[in-house]
């Protein structure tokens, strides 16, 4: 129930239209719709920016293009979404697919100007992962440096790097198989790093989990993790940062 | 090799009192004090403030004595120790002793004016976890709100903390057994929310593997995740967050 | 042995057709048909409405045919079924598909007057399992209220449907990825809670493990939990619950 | 906010102590604690009855006395206390220890007539988890019938019980090691089943897991299942039930 | 119910004391009964010999011997029992202890001459496990070659006692860590090998995973495996299976 | 045998008390000659029906025939082999193909007149497991009766094959899901139970995890268990068993 | 950067062109070239010879044909690669593909002198991984014998190869299902034994689990391990081996 | 050795071609004896230094003390070893208390002059683990370095050892929490690393299985694994490594 209509309420058991016990009535079936408001009070704080999403897989074609028809939010995510299902999205809203981050994206919004998001993955096979944070980031407004193959294999890659992740607010750092790449950055950068297990790898690597153990129990503090292959996750998470960045 | 060292024996090439291959000589052992010099180039960006800490299990009394002798940072950290390490430190060292935390403190730094961090914890049987968080932070020089037993099965209790939820520039929460609480500071609260599971619980539950799930698994995004029971973890990430907050 | 036939021997005995170690000799092998007509017995007093099923994965379209056509029990059920399994089946008896559910239902009871069962999805990926539960449990002859795509992230959504919620007398609640819903659901409204994971996930939470394991710790009282996708195992717990509850 | 002091608002509204604007601003600060309120509407349903707990690991003897004191629930219960705990708990309410199942019980409540649950144990080494269970539900008011040490080793001594279990409206069945008695009961008995999982076993079958499993895949419908050693869980899941059921 | 009880319930009804339907009345209610008595026949079978046990974890003292007191089979095997339970023990029956194994022994059986169960162990800390079936199979009557610490490092050993091994109906070989004798020994002697995983170890093999692991996918066939430290299990299969080669 | 022992055998050669075959023969029953010839030896006890099996995954159809013709033991098996494969080996060997257990025979021994082997299967989505297991039993020459699709869900299907359990000199049972049977028939019947997890089930119990488990924590003893889907082991075991029955 | 670099700069200085604050300018840009140069020059000590792949899953054939072409090491890998990969890196490259280790070659180098590697398979079905450790060895200039198809099933057919394995300088052996082999190995041979779990097998065994455990827990000692399937490691591993020996 | 060949032996003896000792000295290297013998001559290669270990837990003071008294080998390790333990052995040996590596040495042998082995060890917490690598190898003879608490978290640390690092024939790396450390050896130096994942750490590093799997699937080629804590084996592997060297 809006400020308005509690409002409305009021007035009419002002000017005597209803008596206390109707405005009781009236307004004891308010309090979720109130919760509703409350939330969306609180919510409004990071308003132009709030992304809202929708997860593919396991849903038919039909539910995505209904659900896309039905959400405001912009902008609006469809992840791990095939080529089929843009093509259908593509009919209703002004979409762009971002193929290898398998990524619908409706209405990104304007560039911001509140700090950069550097996109780090340790190899070339962590770049779909890499490329949903990436593309998500973006999309939100935020100003994004990739920093791709820098796994440390080959550390000095990594370093030639130093000037863009020295300069960055928050590093989102993907890497599959032994899942090193973000510790070492967080003992070399000044950022907070955000954790991005990617599920490349095999035998007891396969699916991110040798990965995600090693950034949880990362020797150099300053690291936190999302789920394996949550580009979008590590996105939200730093917008959220820069969103309180702004904010102050 | 600091660069004074370096601009020193540049002098004396200079000046004549060294030739070439004498100060080539002196600058080939320094590449690795180099890196060391690149390095705390890197990290006095960050300076005072920049967390170090000794963790206690598996190390002899006199292990932990010796390694807070050496070190220089300020503040330092002895994690999980019992009182008996706090005294023995005690005897070396100006300490403050967090009993339920299992925390030694050594300096902490002088309060900063870098935004806040709220410390919330699903239950009473968290708190040791979300002290270990607080104290952390508290001793870097941050200000922190501590919002305490607040766990789902009683949501209003959470929402009468709303003012500082909304307030914090980040909200570490702990929480063990379902680990559901850093799902639902996200989805009502602006900050971006450090998920901390405790080992809290017994069955499946025991030792923190379901809270961990929970939070790497939120369908509200916005969360990312420290290991179990690592509240020092989590209260470095933070800090680093508002450093770099600082810094802009 | 039925008690006909038992009756049959007795009377024989009785009549003086056979002697007393004849009859002795007949029924000495009748104790475990005994046995099924005991469990038979103790069967009837739950009968109209005991389901059974036929799990399809694994057994030859052949093989369904043949327990179909063996099975004397209405309704029947064939799960995780095929199109061309349904049409197989729909030659030797009267069936009815269920897509989304991958459901065969044969002969559903009628209506019966017996209270509600809500059951209420997270997500739109979480429809087929809940959509295999809310079938069987009308096939059962309930009344069935589907709440769908409710989840936390959004959770007013969830309190829009507050009276279904207050009214039913059991809630099966279907999430997959956190799982965090049917703790939230327990606390909120009076009914037991089924939780019922669903295999939607990915990373950590592929399969539905980190969805079980949250149901199982749920801190709010009142969550049972099956099977990972197992809706008509969920349906059937419903079922028994309100058998007892007209009995009474 | 309680619905009379909305009413007093509304009255000096009413009478012209306070404007709208006024009683508006009043009132902005009344939808959390109207959630409160809602909620406890909710919950009246099930009143007299509702159990609240303190789960005692990791708290300290004067954390569980405070909360012990601030509750305002009867019966409350502390679960997994030991008996030194109960001695101080004893100091502030009025409390009984149920040693072997580790419970302190705060103020039970009357026995109802709302049908009867029964806590059946596969053997001697579960009744600490079925005690837990039973005293649960006894304390909540219902009629407990105890079935101890039928283990499918010897399934004659399950049926024995044949009367008791026949007329139970629920049975909540405990079973450590290969957790296969709920499955058994569920097949000759008309009452939905609750799998409870007792920590019960070595080897394979350590901590309860072997059990659970087996519980979760039961072949015979009609269990459902909550963590293991959850006895708490298991009886108010039972609880709800029953209380559903007078509803009606 | 006894073939005595029916018979003379059949001879009431021939002999005209009651007619059919009193006998049915009466025959009706003897299934359960019947199901214990056919159960007895067929353990009858294999009489003089079924072995029984109490497994003592998580049982009070004084439930064990209550339990040894109700016992009426013979030998009666107290597992994993202190020495504490053991006097305890002493004071109702006549009972002997085996330190080693943790295992009271009351009423074991007279020698029978049915073949040879040879019990291997890997290492020395493999015994306790080694000593819990030999000690159950010999108490059970059969003639048992200890062959102990012989494990595949030096499998030289293994081969000194070839004639034994040669000789044996069945060979239960227990081991830890890599768990790999039982494979060798099926790979080189013809009786069936009953795998026996123990608990030691460390890492990745600590509480016998690994042994069971490479147990079960042994490429040797001819190994069935019982569970870990399950010492009494894989005695009693031994005995199951030389009391089927009596029989013959 | 010692050096010593061989020097004296060579004395006496050397002496003329023995010649060179007599010496030959004397070390060829030496120990390490032993290991070699004792294992032949060995192997010929239980000559004609030592299986050996070509496990068909991971290797090209080429390899499989290379196999097949260099092999010399009959019968030979071809584990999880195609019906391509079968056609191949068809084309260099008498074979029979069964498809269901996707096993190629070569050569089936004679039937022998050494007991029976009954196969009993919970569901018909384990008859492909339990075929394998019985066609190789079979195929070694023993008797083998089938008892399929007897789970617990409706144990007096289970009884009404009492004749053929009791007469069983070994079981073997396999089960999916819950997994349960195993334990139920070893409660039941004097023969020892190989219990066989199949991997059929879903959520928890998918891949047979959960019905291993709960075979080996069975509260039955007699019951040993070989890997998931091994019905190829289960029956090599169980002839190992029947041999050993034989030489007797 | 180079000495000669910094001797350059020094030079300048000497001669008066810059200053020492331009030079030190100059150097100050210097560590992270210097960490790139410190660290060839390590590398330098085991130059021709050093390898280095490219992983092909998960990388587009663009991606691998760019990184082949940016790559100046040779031998160069491509691993886990398809024919499709090898025909387009046989554009830019010359390349040989090995069918079976799903491996492109790309320059492999001249024969050294520096030992042996033998590499042994337990079963036909691991040869694949056999393979990539022994083309990788081989193609990096070690002499490679391979020892297939000798599980322990059947010792006498690794004992066959006596020779070989008592000459190598390492051992790589893999083996999938009990992984029993390099145990085996490393008691009766003398050179280090690589361990190389192949993810061959099934049930429990499958993905080559079982398989490593049983190689870490070895009692045999002496064995270290890889991956499961990283034939490309083993081989690398050995290759370090076998430089420093020759090193020496 | 074919019998062929022992026959032509025997036929020099008898022909007085040869004597007694030469006969028996030609058969010494025969084949089955071969298997013997060859063993033995094998282990000739790498004797004095060979090591045999007994492991302590399980086993009881005087099983130990009986097996050191039986033991010929020198040196003579008892692993994992109480002070207690190690007072009885010395009561029957010249034993050595290593007390941080709860390692009892007999004999160590006298410096060899072949190489040197590295051990580094991440932590201070690491170090009883790497104690147990070094001074097993030191007693093997080997010229031990160590460099202990050299963790990635300040990589300058480990860079000050380069030149040890540079030297070593082999390096031991042990770690714990997220075991990175050997995988930056490993790109780093040109050794081959074993890498010793040590059971330091908490949550979901706890008993060093995240460390173990980290290193399994080190990005960086040249890493092999022993299990969790396993000093000793990583030292006897290392060893082997040098004996290798040794005999070219």
């Amino acid at each position: 129930m809006s400020e308005d209509s509690v409002r409305a309420i009021l007035q009419r058991l002002s000017s005597g239209d209803i008596d206390v016990e109707e405005a009781l009535q009236e307004l004891r079936y308010a309090p979720f719709a109130d919760l509703g408001d409350a939330k969306l009070d609180v919510q409004r704080e990071m308003r132009t920016g709030v992304p809202e999403a929708v997860y593919a897989p396991g849903k038919t074609t039909g539910d995505i293009v209904g659900l896309v028809e039905a959400a405001e939010a912009r902008p609006l995510f469809v992840t791990r979404a095939s080529r089929e299902i843009y093509e259908a999205v593509a009919g209703v809203a002004d979409a762009v697919y971002h193929e290898r981050a398998r990524l619908v994206v409706i209405g990104a919004v304007r560039q911001r100007d509140d700090g950069m998001v550097a996109v780090v993955s340790a190899g070339t096979s962590d770049v779909p992962v890499a490329e949903e944070a990436a593309v998500v980031a973006a999309s939100l407004g935020h100003r994004v440096e990739r920093v791709y193959d820098v796994g440390v294999a080959g550390i000095h890659r990594l370093l030639a790097y130093r000037d863009v992740l020295a300069d960055a607010q928050v590093v989102i750092v993907t890497a599959g198989m032994d899942g090193v790449l973000p510790a070492v950055v967080a003992s070399l950068f000044p950022a907070p790093v955000v954790g991005l297990p990617s599920s490349v790898g095999y035998g007891t690597g396969r699916d991110g989990y040798a990965a995600l153990l090693t950034m949880l129990n990362s020797c150099s503090p300053g690291v936190a993790v999302v789920n394996i292959d949550n580009g979008y996750g590590a996105a939200v998470f730093a917008h959220k940062m820069l969103l309180r960045l702004n904010q102050e």
